[in-house]
């Protein structure tokens, strides 16, 4: 499939999706255990970030290839979206332009979209909070852009240093953003679901005060390392 | 008037400036649907960003250059200001110190100045934002400043890679700021009722569900530019 | 003590820590005005920003080196800290993983801890919001971290540029993180509180409409260095 | 296959790569052409850069995932190599330590290694220079790494923003790293003879002096596009 | 002038060009000089570098507005351009693509173009070196570009933070770039001798082991503002 | 010592120097060894590089705060340097302007100065290679600075993220700047020979085609961590 990264003039009508009450239930873990729970991959980086604050969504990937400076392929994309879709976008070369706006927004909201994550910039950033159109981006641009060169909608492509395909789960936070792949999103939702689990039972010990060392057993291992403990700086000079 | 970008030791008492109730109707508009009518210009660098959310302020342009790591000229710059004005200020050469605090602030909204726009840093960010005095900056730092070397007020300068002129009008909001030429602001509010006008009979039909693809006719331009649709990508292998 | 800085593998219990109630009074005056107060040092790189807005703290430093990708020496800090203390993190070299998170900040709480400094990544910002625990770092990143490597607690450390001992204060705000001394904050406990008084006289006169220029007599010494009024830019070219 | 990306505890001992011929044929051209020449994909984003001057090379590639500050894989991946290969290695965060020096690199140049592709740091370049062993990277930095996690050999990974397979073609000169897909070698191959020669062709005329505008015919389609040309400002006044 | 700053579509054909001579002079001082003599104005942003070393140049500029990954109006500009000059480059909005290349750089040169000054990305690298042809840029990308969208020729544009006319005089070397306006080239090519041939006295005296804080006399001046020596850090103790 | 981190208006005449013989050992080694002779400490962050290839430095720190903007300093400390030393130089807050050119440098290496390691900016950088004299800077910019404000000669500071004593010994080569306290020298240099030894003979043995993997006997931990050869992708498959 990787043949098909970085080309352009083709759409892409149908993608699978993985099951939508899946989808829907990764939402409820958030980005750092999703990240855990699938082995610790997945992260785009941490240049994009969310226009927001406390917004939570997951959804399938739309995938959308766009030359610098240059939305049309936006246009084209709305057409292929699906309710309960993301649109991940990448520039064929670093852009910062405004790419999306209060209209596009308004295009895909009406279609059902949950979100943007973009390695471009976006516009209209005050009216997209107030429509509550959830956005991750690079940057925040007025800067306008044209409609003269072909990318392309629905092929792999890679996005904050992570491959997406069409169909991928984009699961998006505060904390960033994360990829599951589509085929493995049963495992990843249950293995998130032990993980919260896990988690919820460790939060409650170490608000009652435990320490960490002692619930996860590290002192044994720390002094195999060497750690050593003193009492004062001044006792470390004798 | 470009031999005096640059040039230090001057300020200049009496600079022109937009017909009030203009530069007032700008603030209607929001900063990227006036760079789109005034022709896609005018746009300060994206690294000059707000320190609030939610606010849209015009004004005229005093203009201020200063010394790295010296607000000296910020107070003879006070002075000169009326209300309506804006600070627009650039070092002479990158600096990110907290040039302006509270205390500057206080004086300026006084003086009845709506916002300061700057290429350098500010500083007591939290009473800024109590106060409603709005800011666009390039850094946050609490960083003193000396008052050693004179810079100038109401010379043409160069802030956030734009060239702005005493008197010019800013306007500023979420997504950045734009500079509009004061010689045009009268066309460029006439541009922008018709582009907002516009806009808002598109948002209408795209919140309906159409598609931009058909309200603006790109499927024809598409096709000649040899967009293919594929059902799937395993067609594509065919 | 700098043969310390950089040293791993080892843990100091009992450091020396400031009388509490001056520590807490540094907290009325936020960073820029204790800055000041010190004589313009101790501040923090402006890499190092609040993910929250509104808080202000003080607290005892209690430092923590760490290896890049690794937050093993988190849960050996938890257990030197005390009430009022305040952890303060940096990398043995750049790093902006997730190295802290909801559940490392539960156990920070658990035992008095009022904020984490970091040039590292902290994750779950959400619910650290939503806990109300105040954080100052490099980055916000989902990404995991290992627990294999030692670093130090209570050793002199580098963080956002400036020198931090175990026991010397820490206040934070808005505008970023300043480190006070130790031996030192007495004197600017007694410092911030002139200058506070000071800065409100003067804001007092300021949002009357005064001009700093002749509140600081400012006009002498600008004549001196050569500063030149023209009432237009027209009268310079004569 | 994407499913491994990421993965980590893995190495894959048997790569399938390209003809040698091929490959070595790849490094006659350098990369602006071959980028153009298999439809401007594949590019390494110009954050890695070379550590000398006026090398060109290419290689199969063996790929490498490391852990921030690690650097075990290195040694693991050594053993995978084959003379004609080159090592493209990706960290799983961010991480800019100094993971490669002499040592490394001498015993890849002993296995008939060609070069070094990482979005991490190396150390030792003045040896490196002195050796001949070509690098391309994201940092210089003496930090040395540790050996405690596993990472990955022979994994698909993204590397520079592409996603590289092991054994896909890597050829890197003064511009830059670009990918081909081992599979298009030969077309790549054949497309930028191609395009090589084309360029020479038109090198020479405009050598001559003929320009661009003409040899492209571009005259007629920037007059419908609506570029005016004028003989000075002041004309555009009138 | 100022009004015509980002707008696009027009071609100036004649532009005014300072004296040959006094352009070629500006050569025999370098960018530091240049920029003291003519009052500390007009260098370019320092993140425009040489692509080659030991190269000083100067020029008029012929000044190209191009959008951001489309380089058509580097064509549309050769034929503008004459012996002599230097073309000035800037995006619309940052785009760090590889503009320009091998051929245009032929073209160029057989016109007598001197160098190129860009705010975006350039190509071929190595074959540009070795035609000797001087390049200063942001940024060495392979990254191919469109011929879609018009820009300008002969405007006046900001390249690096400083706004350039055509006609202007670009000089640069290691240090970076400078402007010097055409109507002052004079003026600055005496102060730069003057400079110079001061700063040579200089250099003998203090190659001779004589302290700057006597040539300039500076050591009242310090006293005054209260500089205080100590023969150790012990004596500040006391 | 650490209260006169960050003070201003002082210079202390006399610093202690390390054993000029250890001094001069140390440069026989290289940054990346001595960094990791003495326990991976101590390195400058790698925002600060050489303006020159091929050099090594070591010498002993005379330290210099200036202001930014503002190089008055310089002249000061040029006075209290001695032969073998090395000028250690940060800005109160980040500056890139050119503090240092081709004068400065006439006048330290008429003293006997080694090198320049500066976290702000250097000009007549061509000057300065030919000359020979070497350099370590965070920026290249021609910009010129005043002479107003007093900084401190010969007080610890922090530079590039690392404590720097006045008389501390510093060693500088095209991977970076490390610093060695002066209390240490001896025991780094031998560490350091011993390091160098040990490097000398696997350098041979890799050379020789034996694997790290052997050398260092790293297959049973790999192993027990969980690390598993696969023959091709697809054994991973079943």
């Amino acid at each position: 499939m990787s043949k098909y990264i970085g080309k352009t003039g083709i759409v892409v009508r149908n993608i699978p999706r993985a099951d939508p009450a899946l989808v829907d239930e990764l939402q409820r873990f958030g980005v750092a255990t999703i990240h855990e729970a699938q082995g610790r991959k997945g992260l785009l980086a941490t240049s994009i970030t969310p226009i927001q604050q406390g917004r939570v969504v997951s959804g399938s990937a739309v995938t959308v290839l766009v030359a610098p400076g240059d939305n049309w392929m936006f246009h084209v994309a709305v057409e292929q979206c699906r309710p309960g879709d993301i649109l991940v976008v990448a520039p064929t070369s670093p852009c910062t332009d405004g790419y999306f706006g209060d209209l596009l927004a308004t295009s895909l909201k009406a279609h059902g979209v949950r979100a943007l994550i973009t390695e471009g910039g976006v516009r209209d950033t005050h009216t997209l909070r107030e429509m509550g159109f959830a956005v991750w981006s690079r940057a925040i641009s007025a800067q306008g852009t044209v409609k003269e060169t072909l990318g392309s909608v629905n092929l792999p492509l890679v996005c904050g240093g992570q491959l997406v395909h069409p169909g991928d789960v984009v699961v998006a936070d505060d904390d960033g953003v994360v990829i599951v792949r589509r085929a493995e999103v049963a495992q990843v939702v249950e293995a998130s679901r032990q993980r919260a689990d896990l988690e919820e039972q460790k939060a409650m010990r170490l608000a009652n005060g435990e320490l960490g060392l002692d619930i996860y057993n590290m002192r044994p291992r720390l002094a195999e390392k060497g750690l050593r403990y003193v009492d004062s700086l001044e006792e470390l000079e004798d």
